[in-house]
């Protein structure tokens, strides 16, 4: 028994020291951010020496009486805490950070934490609406897999994907259909899944049947890059915008079909293919679409970077009007197309929308609030999902 | 000519627009770190305001006639920018941070962290030997993935492992090796592919031909957690460390086995099967393999938490004598421990490996420098892969 005691103690002692090598460790107590039930978040920060301490968030008030500044001063308490709660917010998801005497830094009781190009951005989510869609439910989960490709048109010659494949895809003998993902300029592979909840929206939808159990492949639009920075032998380099709307990569995208095809029990005719993409993957879903008219049976543009005339780096918009009516000879299922009002693409977007107007081409409109925003994006993928593959 | 130059000059707009939603965008050209080629590595902070900036790192000096301080202080230059320059750094997977005015900080230039319990650390890595395995090459990659598999006997049902399969596993119709490797006390599924680089060791030792291509799986061996924090429906919460050594995830391991050999093209018996772990995990893969005493063929101990008597909670090592006897009259191919002559857990080692010697079972043994630490059990994975399924 005494033993018994002895190790304990001993075993005690393990975690302290579970890491010596750990050069910085946060033992304390302090929980930040905490979110409450009525969708107010207080934010916690030790830093007694300090003289000034400020929460930067996107933050909306879910009662527009009671507004929540984005930027707000946290008080110090004589524990040496810094602290501050907002109004209740929307159910949505949040980044923020602290300014510390002038210093933006992330919150250090925050492990949780998304990358945008150069940037780490803490986040949460406040839940009981919309974002339960982002969080992680109690239900069954899909797989995700960090997958290489060959890719023998681009410099890199192998490339790497992200690829959801829904609960069940391996115990099953079906095929499934497969939705392309594409990030925007100064994203990559991991966007969709990172900013995007992507992975959690598609586990919850398909969960509540709202949409069908599907296969999600996440490339990378930049062939510039192999991977995500980090991700491949171009090494841990600080990453940087990458533009790549010249058709390079989406001229290339029949190997990223070939290798999906090849590795999945996919279903492979139109019917069950979409492609959608935000911004510069909007540009990219609406061009590889109009090269490739008789592969997607789904297409949808989000804040998309199209220019619907001729010319572009490339050519990339040559022939385009003959390029969508032939497209739309074969009768895609959804054309689909989602903006905010405040988005600086919008009148792109109109003069697309024209053109298809003009046509006679049916299309899905989608005009909602805000600008050009991952939190606009989740909304478009949370609306487009369910009408895929029906 | 005008309209490309004009839609030239539009997305190049959409670059700092990319993502309005953004709080902090870190659009500045300040490297850091800067690793050079001889090993020296420079830090900076763009801080004008602050009153002193130090860094404070697991620094290795490569020459010891010039010593590298754990921590020294950055110089403030007339650009308001911070920075330090280490003397030649050995080959190494570094952690650091900064003190900004007594707070601690992670350094907003770096995007690349890791984390341990509650805390991230930036990282980086200085290449020319050893750290070479922890980057990632030019060399076929494997494939990871996280999946959700059945556990019925614990709490939560359904739990979540990280898997590698090797390049080439899709496209060929062989059988494969699996190493189960377990992390440690505060560690979860995430551990060995984050802080333990398993992935690009794995990837570079197979193209090396150094290791056998073989699939590991990556286990979360507290029960109490169906996953990582902030990977499950638990939600995101605080990570803290979680002591689990009372036989209730061991004894949960046939479930992991028997998913993992329903899933995958797996060698299904013990000259395919190797289990090894750090510290927690290294008392996991004793009690296991003790009592699968026939199901792996190649066991491995790093800086494993071994308190070989009799005891311990829930009786975990009760009969240990017995199951060794039996376990070794199944004549593994490897019985390997490895640990630092600094770590808290040598004595506990010394004395297992005195019960091995006077019953006269053959095991390898590897002592090395220092304690209880990420460096040494990633330096124990190099050295234990190559010894496996030959």
């Amino acid at each position: 028994m005494k033993k018994s005691l002895l190790f304990l103690l001993a075993a005690m002692i393990i975690y302290p020291l579970a890491a010596q090598q750990t050069v910085h460790r946060d033992r304390g107590t302090i929980i930040s951010p905490e979110v409450h039930a009525d969708g107010s978040v207080t934010f916690r920060l030790e830093a007694p020496a300090a003289e000034s301490v400020e929460v930067v968030g996107d933050f909306t008030a879910a009662d527009p009486a009671r507004p929540q500044p984005p930027t707000a001063s946290l008080t110090l308490n004589q524990e040496g805490v810094w602290h501050y709660t907002t109004a209740p917010l929307r159910s949505e998801l949040y980044n923020y950070h602290f300014v510390v005497d002038g210093l933006a830094i992330k919150d250090p009781s925050n492990v949780y934490i998304q990358r945008d190009i150069a940037s780490l951005m803490n986040y949460f989510i406040v839940g009981g609406a919309k974002a339960d869609n982002y969080a992680i439910q109690d239900v069954p989960h899909g797989t995700v897999a960090r997958v290489w490709y060959p890719s023998p048109s681009t410099e890199s010659k192998t490339r790497r994907m992200c690829v959801y494949t829904p609960a069940g895809y391996e115990d099953s003998l079906c095929d499934y259909p497969v939705l392309y993902l594409l990030h925007g300029m100064g994203g990559d592979e991991e966007a969709w899944l990172s900013t995007g909840r992507a992975a959690q929206i598609l586990d919850n939808l398909i969960a509540q049947g709202k949409a069908e159990p599907m296969i999600v492949v996440m490339t990378n639009g930049c062939p510039q890059h192999a991977s995500a920075p980090g991700e491949s032998h171009e090494g841990m380099y600080k990453p940087y915008g990458v533009r790549s709307m010249d058709g390079s990569f989406e001229s290339s995208f029949g190997e990223v079909i070939s290798f999906v095809d090849g590795r999945y029990r996919t279903i492979r005719s139109a019917r069950g293919r979409a492609i959608a993409g935000l911004s510069m993957g909007g540009f990219h879903s609406f061009y590889i679409s109009l090269n490739l008219p008789t592969t997607f049976g789904h297409i949808g543009l989000f804040s998309a970077a199209v220019r619907p005339t001729s010319g572009g780096i490339g050519g990339v918009y040559d022939n385009s009007d003959e390029k969508l009516a032939t497209l739309f000879e074969s009768a895609p299922a959804l054309y689909y197309i989602a903006i905010g009002r405040e988005d600086f693409l919008y009148d792109h977007n109109v003069e697309l929308r024209r053109r298809l107007d003009e046509a006679g081409y049916p299309y899905t409109y989608i005009e909602s609030e805000g600008g050009h925003t991952w939190r606009n994006w989740r909304d478009y993928l949370v609306d487009f999902l369910p009408r895929l593959f029906r």
